[in-house]
């Protein structure tokens, strides 16, 4: 029955139990009397649920990871140190492309695959600008017909709201409670638009860039240096009259890609042509995937890649939190409009200007303590 | 006199004489002879010097920019200050290729043609890897036979040793002075291979790749990203037998550029063949150049460039003293090798190390006050 009421599909409704057993005054009655004998869910219960590949306890961890409350976070962090050495072994795919391109169909025919050949598959997604309310990438499960039904997949929409920094950190220590639940596939999809696909590139072992064939016209959505992350490129829609254009379009990509040198990894991208539709292509990309990672095991990038990625994070953060705290500072607030200006006004130069204030900044912070 | 025997040739020239006048039993003592009864230089010479155009004090100028010595910096830092005002004025080109490519007959010959046209043109180059005595990238001037010996013309190696930021910052410095001595084209060179390009492209208004024909071979030694960095591209040596594959690579640069998004200039990259040799097409890259001004003057995009260019130093300086007291504080030192080890043993998350090491640090810096 608990699992049954809360499901994965209502993100917020662990939560809710969570808080219906806190503050049983402010919430729901029903909710309250179905789960009032069922004792609160510790840290143990929580990492026990997901070793034990129980997705409604892995859909709950998720919702604390999430969350934004305080104690939310400390239970959090500590499901997360207990999971890490049951995390790494699944392979991370990440798929890109504008909206429209067809990622989600992709992602149903291509999970559905999958999941008929043994894998367990996890679907999440990068997208700072969603609001779940609003019916955002991957919001709408629907979407996704054929894997949303699967019991060996799993679907959860990107974390609302937030920079760009706190949702990569949410999706990062999603991956890792997805892949101690069993997961062996983790898909990250994100829209090759702002700044999300270089974070969702951070976090995968293989990025996939998915086009259409009138290349020129709709790639204007695509940022700039997308096309150099991609380890592979399929053109989508590969089908009835589009079958053609799409052939020749991957032409073209071939040929812009042997233009650029190859990668670290001594992967070279390749390009394909792909239709959700007629199923057609769907399995190369697998098939692509496959073999990038035994190459890439087999010359050792697949784990150097990892280490990267991981000690990355905690340069990234370190810096995060240095910058952080160097411009909330009262101090650098008062003086940093002024000293722009002056810089725009060829008054002192930039570099001048960034000693001077790091040294009043340092100044301060010890003047404080004295 | 005084102008003949400091050439801007002898980069080390000019502080010799400095170190002559201040310490007379360390040195040459034909320097010292020659020298002792002129004073010392002052800020006020130096800019005074540079702004009437005189190349050798500017030539001395760009030594105490270049050195490292305490006492020479603070000058520097204020004749900087005081050209500031004048700078900003020329055109900033950005040159890089893979070494063989033909980087310095190209400049020679388009430096010559725009010194024939009444410009004056300073030629700087990046190359964090050059020791000036191993001639370097612009090292040997005689590579640049015509302009070397033109009197509308100046000619500094890289700023030598040291880190790309130090580099980086010198040349930027340097920019400002020549601009301030008159120069209205400022060239930089640099050797695509690295992170040298980047940091040249932070620098410059517009950014010129030089490639070879022979794609896919030549081009593996160009760093991925740089070709969506370029705002032409230029297929040298197309001369001869080499005439026609220079073309049908031109061709080749169009289609792929084809399918990259266009910036956020409003500039659509050119692809062209040149020849340093025959002579044909140099012009082609001051027209490309011109249209691109005009252009981006037209849409403002020019003076937004530079001033984030400008606002990027400010915060990159910042960034980087930052980070630099962090971890050359002790305790960061003792404990940074074993967090990066527990987080490549997946013993710990790289967020929830990262977030300790802050604390301890921050704990530290105000323990020391109290």
């Amino acid at each position: 029955m608990y699992d049954k009421i809360i499901s994965d599909n209502d993100c917020n409704s662990a939560l809710k139990v969570q808080d219906a057993i806190e503050q049983p005054n402010q919430v729901n009655k029903d909710f309250f009397k179905q789960y009032s004998k069922k004792r609160r869910l510790e840290v143990n219960d929580y990492v026990d649920g997901i070793l034990n590949k129980d997705r409604t306890i892995l859909s709950k961890a998720i919702t604390l990871v999430e969350s934004s409350l305080y104690k939310h976070q400390e239970m959090a962090q500590q499901i997360i140190e207990r999971c890490l050495p049951y995390a790494g072994k699944s392979i991370r795919l990440g798929i890109t492309g504008v909206p429209g391109v067809g990622k989600s169909t992709t992602i149903d025919v291509l999970g559905k695959s999958l999941t008929n050949t043994g894998h367990k598959v996890a679907v999440l997604a990068i997208d700072p600008s969603s609001e779940r309310s609003k019916g955002s990438i991957l919001g709408d499960k629907t979407r996704m017909e054929e894997l949303s039904t699967d019991p060996n997949a799993f679907i959860r929409p990107s974390p609302s709201a937030g920079s760009l920094g706190g949702v990569a950190r949410k999706t990062r220590e999603i991956i890792i409670l997805c892949e101690a639940a069993g997961f062996d596939v983790v898909i990250v999809e994100t829209v090759g638009v702002g700044q999300s696909e270089t974070v969702a590139h951070s976090m995968v072992d293989f990025f996939l860039l998915l086009q259409l064939a009138n290349a020129g016209d709709e790639l204007q959505g695509i940022k700039r240096g997308i096309m150099e992350m991609a380890d592979a490129i399929s053109i989508n829609k590969a089908e009835g009259e589009n079958k053609q254009k799409a052939e020749i379009a991957a032409g073209q990509y071939r040929n812009a890609l042997h233009l650029f040198p190859i990668s670290e990894s001594g992967w070279t991208p390749i390009v394909f042509t792909c239709s959700a539709y007629s199923k057609e292509g769907i399995d190369t990309i697998w098939e692509t995937v496959n073999n990038y990672v035994i190459l890439t095991k087999a010359n050792g990038y697949f784990y150097t890649k990892r280490n990267q990625q991981n000690l990355k994070i905690l340069s990234e953060t370190i810096d995060s939190h240095l910058k952080e705290k160097f411009y909330t500072h009262p101090t650098v607030k008062q003086r940093i409009l002024e000293i722009r200006q002056d810089i725009l006004d060829n008054k002192i130069s930039a570099y001048v200007a960034a000693q001077s204030l790091i040294d009043e900044y340092f100044n301060n912070i010890e003047k404080k303590n004295k």
